[in-house]
């Protein structure tokens, strides 16, 4: 039997990296991975992408109309092997029912799935993959990373043109305009005011 | 800073031991507690029991539309001196809102605050009190038990004199006709027909 | 395959009453547990003792002479039944020798094993048994406790008549004379006189 | 106050790279970082480096018979401005001593320290930085990795022109001709022979 985990921690932490290590690791002994990513997110163009420096393709991205164990036992079907481990990056853009079907990958099926991803969106409410993935994880991990204080950071800020928001879409990718700074709950607070 | 806890483990994992435990830590090192509980549970009539044998009356109760920062604020005056520890018993029957204000209470107040709870409900859907736990709690620790396959109790089955049951509602105490066995995934997807 | 685990933590964190409750776990489940104590503790009697107020009797001591192994196959033979866990009380005490005997119930024999101990003596170094379980365990999990000062308890400081010692022998079990107080390292730190 | 952590893994599990990842954190945060490496490791010439392809100087060395307290609080003065985060590459090879000072370090100077380094060598000993890592810092924390099988690996097995071998120094920087291979405890048992 296989286990879910789910390792998450606040936005640049180095969840990337932590997927990308576990990956050359497993190939490294002759095992094999896919990597698999919700088709919501558009940075790096269908990679990973570590802010030390590294890339790499994923395996297959998933819509959220999809199944998460069919699209999996079809990428294996289509490698001619078994597949030693799944992948997820950004994980809590997955659907419930694909964390639900990724609980059966690893119980079922007997393939182990890591899923990596934030807990909390920028107004601190849980994203559907992530709050699943706490659900029924048999693992939870956290990847831990600072705040500018020096504090544990938590919390995923967002600026737009380098100002702190606090209304907006849960979902907006980082990029030229958006941009995200994990804060600790102290200075998160701070932000909106939240003092007393 | 303190910080709040979630440490969440399958129905009968000994969570309100543990609670006793630290209660009694904390007392021996002349330092106080106050353990709260949601009064929607009616289990134990107001008191901590554990299934070994200890039992211990709350400090005070928590309705669901009561606000916990200000009911601690107000139980720790009536005491007269600063409460050094929050304990919070059956901690997935808060609401969201009581959460976010133990989050304060460990935050602005500086009052660890230790909430300990089940992850999710005989369906294997989260409370709202634990949702909220796992989205923003300091820390997830879990408290583990096993199944009766020896492997690692994650879900928790309802049983209703004796059988196993798929629908009812999210919260029915276990008493005299109803009960609950924390299950591995393995177990709990061989009671509803998953198997393949 | 079984697993050796060594749930470490300063003295007075609740080990006898975390080991109590996996016993009644394991147990309230139909599975068997035996439980262990190395001769060298005379507290309680060949009992494990809780400061809760729960005591349960030890189903055999082990000397430093004997095999743990051994003596483990020969209680579970005059069982006529299998045993599924091995509990292990005050396990610092454990020669390395039977560390490594635990190791082999739990890798070879497919037993799992629950050591629980503190990390260090008096004068913080460790003893040969929680050496050689911080060594080799499968998992290390810390049982937290709290400093008189309200940080985490790390070190175990000695108390003669009331008054803190730093030398003597590294095992002298607490009784009338002799006392533990569980301390964090600037608490400790203060004690020895190292400040700056 | 600032806290020692270990962050331990078998060989090859990733520690090089978690080490970076944190460095990296720490600047983006606008925080710096002093990367120290015991001067008996002479892989990678000075410079921590990654298996997946990164490297970055250390900033200073120690030597066994040198105060790391010292030294760090000499580097701190060089570069003219506090020290957010000492980070210790291949913490094994500390001496004990050395490891009391970075707990000094933490405790009293308020710095945390970050340790990442193996727990045992070849024969499943641990070193001495490693043994004093485990029985004082405040938090062990495991980098996993998986063995040939797809068990976790935690024995750091070598090998000598490609043969398991079980006798010589405790220390052998893996080059040329000595490579090391993390296995599981049960894999590691067979090649030693012990299966029953």
């Amino acid at each position: 039997m296989g286990k879910l985990y789910f390792r998450h921690g606040a936005m640049n932490s180095g969840k990337s990296t932590a997927l990308l290590q576990v990956a050359y690791n497993y190939e490294e002994r002759g095992q094999s991975v896919a990597i698999v990513k919700p088709a919501v997110d558009t940075k790096g163009n269908l990679s990973v992408v570590s802010r030390l420096g590294m890339a790499r393709d994923v395996d297959f991205v998933i819509l959220p109309t999809e199944n998460l164990r069919t699209k999996f036992a079809e990428h294996s079907q289509s490698t001619g092997s078994k597949i030693d481990c799944l992948l997820v990056d950004e994980a809590q853009f997955l659907t419930a029912e694909q964390v639900d079907q990724a609980m059966e990958i690893a119980v079922i099926d007997g393939v182990p799935v890591l899923a990596y991803g934030i807990r909390t969106d920028f107004l601190t409410n849980g994203f559907p993959g992530s709050i699943r993935l706490l659900e029924i994880a048999h693992t939870l991990e956290e990847l831990k990373t600072i705040c500018r204080c020096g504090k544990k950071a938590m919390f995923n800020a967002r600026l737009k043109n380098g100002a702190f928001v606090f209304d907006g879409d849960q979902v907006a990718i980082d990029g030229a305009e958006v941009t995200y700074e994990s804060l600790c709950p102290s200075c998160y607070y701070a932000k909106i005011g939240k003092t007393t």
